[in-house]
């Protein structure tokens, strides 16, 4: 019941601009970090996304709502994971309402907060641009296109300790079901 | 395409009694933190269900996994964030199962690290316990017993900007429908 979650709804076009601007700054500065051909078709698209979309979300976490929830003295970094846990219901419930869901993740934080408002302590978790599709695609841009590929679960799996796989598995076979 | 997630199946009871060790030990400092009596209960739940379902699932984040994406020098947890969104879908996954799920957030980090041997850069972002439970709530024990209520959505709304509401809306006001 920590609920640190806000959503800032953003429709005002002056604002994605900006936010667009941003985008395509950081994004020039991304180009330098990774040289990646392939991954700039998807960051073109993401530009225009963010204009165009009818809704661009802000999803933050307000660092100072609960702070003596138990835990938090632990795991500090709790009300950001639960945000997250938030954030990814939303996008699965667009989903299952057909309607998309794409995560702007190249964007300065502090920048953005000068273009929405955000006070100091509120943390911009991630940014969502949201609305219909003209289709959705079976799998991610960057697997069918891009030419990644998804880990297997057994590369990813481990038993009981860090590092320990079950006798006769091989981390490096990709498995027939993921699910 | 990030995936900087593991998932680190716990079966062995020794490393669960280890774990349950350290929940009652961070609990106490908890304790002296919030002396919050209606949450006590919650946590003798906690404490007998690490060592009681058959498996306790701790998801960690590779944060050295893949550097050079794009966007990683901009929002640098946005690897962090992914791996909630991953622990997210497997426990809507178990839900819709009839697996129950618990998150047990008063650990702490570096303990566990020892307990189950994760190497320097890998995050623990949430410790699970899974298993059938007697039966589903309808709503978390924290609102029904403990008297804690869910923040309406008004309340965690705003839009183009952080503190802009529409007018005529009342952020006190409870919703009649979250969704």
């Amino acid at each position: 019941m920590m609920q640190p979650w806000n959503f800032l709804v953003i429709r005002d076009i002056e604002i994605k601009r900006r936010v667009k601007q941003e985008f395509l700054r950081a994004n020039q500065e991304a180009d330098r970090v990774s040289e990646d051909e392939r991954q700039r078709l998807d960051q073109s698209l993401t530009s225009e996304a963010i204009e165009q979309v009818p809704i661009n979300l802000a999803v933050t976490c307000d660092r100072s709502r609960r702070p003596h929830v138990p835990g938090r003295h632990t795991l500090i970094d709790h009300d950001l994971f639960v945000t997250c846990c938030a954030l990814q219901n939303l996008w699965l419930a667009a989903r299952a309402e057909g309607v998309g869901v794409g995560w702007v993740n190249i964007l300065d934080p502090s920048v953005m907060a000068g273009i929405v408002g955000l006070p100091a302590g509120i943390v911009l978790v991630g940014y969502l641009c949201i609305g219909y599709v003209a289709r959705f695609t079976d799998a991610p841009t960057l697997e069918t296109v891009g030419g990644e590929s998804r880990l297997s679960l057994e590369s990813v799996l481990f038993y009981d300790r860090w590092g320990n796989r079950p006798p006769g598995t091989h981390p490096d076979e990709r498995p027939t079901d993921n699910a």
